[in-house]
C-alpha cells in the first residue's frame, strides 16, 4: 500500500490517500502543539509513539465490540485506517477533574468525579473549539440524534474499557479525547487517535503525569513519559 | 403580608421574608446591571414594569399548566411569591442566534435556529456562570436527573406558549433565560421572572430591539422599550 495524495495535514499528523478510496494512511509527526496552536514545538519520538499507542488501544477496543478505523499498522509511523468523514466534534470524556474543566467549574485539579463526564466541542479553530451540548449539535447540524446516541453509548464504553485496561499497567485515565467519522455506508466508528497527546495518563502511584500536559506546562521530561507509556503498554 | 427580613438581595430584585414561612415578597427594583455586574446603571420605572410583566406572563403559564412561584401582586413593585429553593442553574432557550451563542458559535445575529436549542449555566458569578451539560450538573450535585428533565419539559413548553402569545402582540422571542425552583415538597416550578431584563423581545416587523440589550450596548432609549413591552402585554 502506498501513499498517494496528502488530503490533509494536522498538528499532528498527515493524512494520505491510497490506490483504494476507502483506505488512508495515517502518518504521525514528532510536532506538538498546544493552546490552538499558539504553543509550538517538538517531542522527539511522539509520532511512533503514538503511532503504536493508538493501534494498540484501537485492538483492543475492536476486540470488545468498539468499531474503530484501525486496519494495519504499516511503519513506526504510519497506519492504514479506513476512509471517513470525521463528525466535528471533539468527544471528551472526564473521570476526575482537570485542564479547562478544573478552570471552568472551579473544582481543584485531581478531584473525583461522582460519575463520568461526556462534553462535546465543536472541531472549529477559529472559534477556539467552544464547548456545545447536543441542541446546539443539531440546530448546526453537525450530527444528528441517533449518531449523537451512539457516539455517547460508544464514549463511556471505551472509558471503561481503557480505564480498567490502563489500571492493570498502573495508569489512572484522568479524562481523554476522542474523534469518530463516519464510513461510506453511514455507520459511526472510533478514528483519530488515542495516545499520550489526547489523554491525560496519571501514573497511578504516584500521581506523575505521563502526558502532554507536561508539554503545555514546561514540565519538561515529556519525551521520557511518553516513552514511559509506551513501555507499559508494549512492553518495549 | 408584610416584609420582614431581607433574607436575599440580588442585582435586580431584593427578597424578603414573610410572616408565612412558605410564602416569600419580592421587590423589584429599577437598578440594571449587565455583564456579571461590571455595567451598572438606572433604567427609570423598569422594576415595576418586570414585577407586572412578569405576573402577567406567569399567571398566562399558570393558566397553560406549567407550576409558577406567582401567588399575589401586592404592589406596582411587590409580589407574593411560593418561596423556594433556587436551582442553581440559568435555564436558558432559544430560537434565533444572538448574544453570546452568536459570539461562541460564529452565527450571525438573528440566524433562525433549526429548532429551539437549550442550554444550562451554572449560577455562579466567580466563575462567570459558565456553560454546563447534564453530565456536569449531575457530577456537581445540582439537579437530580429527573429535576433537569423537567425544567426541560417546561422550558420547552415555555417556549411554544410565549412565542405563541407575544406574536399576538408584534413581538419576536429571540431567547429568554428561566430560573427554576424546588418547594418544601420536592416540585420543580417556574420562580425568578421573564422581562425585557430575561429575554430578548424584537418588534416583530422592525426588528427593534426592546429589552435589556438597548442597555447592555448603550443604544438608547431603554425607558421607552420597557414601557413598550409593558403596553403590549397589558395595554397600559
Amino acid at each position: 500500500m502506498q501513499k498517494l495524495d496528502l488530503i490533509y495535514e494536522g498538528k499532528a499528523k498527515k493524512v494520505y490517500s491510497t490506490e483504494d478510496p476507502s483506505v488512508c494512511i495515517v502518518s504521525y509527526k514528532d510536532d506538538a502543539t498546544a493552546f490552538n496552536g499558539l504553543k509550538k514545538g517538538t517531542i522527539e519520538g511522539k509520532g511512533s509513539i503514538n503511532n503504536r499507542v493508538t493501534n494498540h488501544l484501537m485492538s483492543l477496543l475492536e476486540e470488545k465490540g468498539i468499531p474503530t478505523h484501525f486496519i494495519e499498522e504499516l511503519s513506526p509511523t504510519d497506519t492504514a485506517v479506513r476512509r471517513v468523514e470525521i463528525v466535528p466534534l471533539e468527544v471528551i470524556v472526564r473521570n476526575i477533574a482537570a485542564g479547562s474543566l478544573s478552570k471552568r467549574l472551579g473544582l481543584p485539579e485531581g478531584t473525583k468525579l461522582d460519575r463520568p463526564v461526556l462534553e462535546f466541542c465543536y472541531k472549529n479553530d477559529e472559534l477556539g473549539d467552544p464547548m456545545v451540548n447536543e441542541y446546539h449539535i443539531m440546530a448546526l447540524g453537525l450530527a444528528a440524534k441517533e449518531e449523537l446516541d451512539t457516539i455517547a453509548d460508544y464514549a463511556f464504553r471505551i472509558n471503561t474499557y481503557l480505564s480498567e485496561y490502563l489500571k492493570t499497567v498502573g495508569v489512572e485515565l484522568i479524562d481523554f479525547k476522542l474523534e469518530f467519522g463516519r464510513t461510506g455506508e453511514g455507520n459511526i466508528i472510533l478514528a483519530d487517535e488515542i495516545s499520550p497527546d489526547t489523554c491525560r495518563f496519571w501514573d497511578s502511584k504516584t500521581g506523575e503525569k505521563l502526558d502532554k500536559d507536561r508539554f503545555r506546562r514546561d514540565m519538561g521530561g515529556e519525551k521520557e513519559a511518553y516513552r514511559e507509556i509506551l513501555h507499559r503498554l508494549l512492553g518495549i
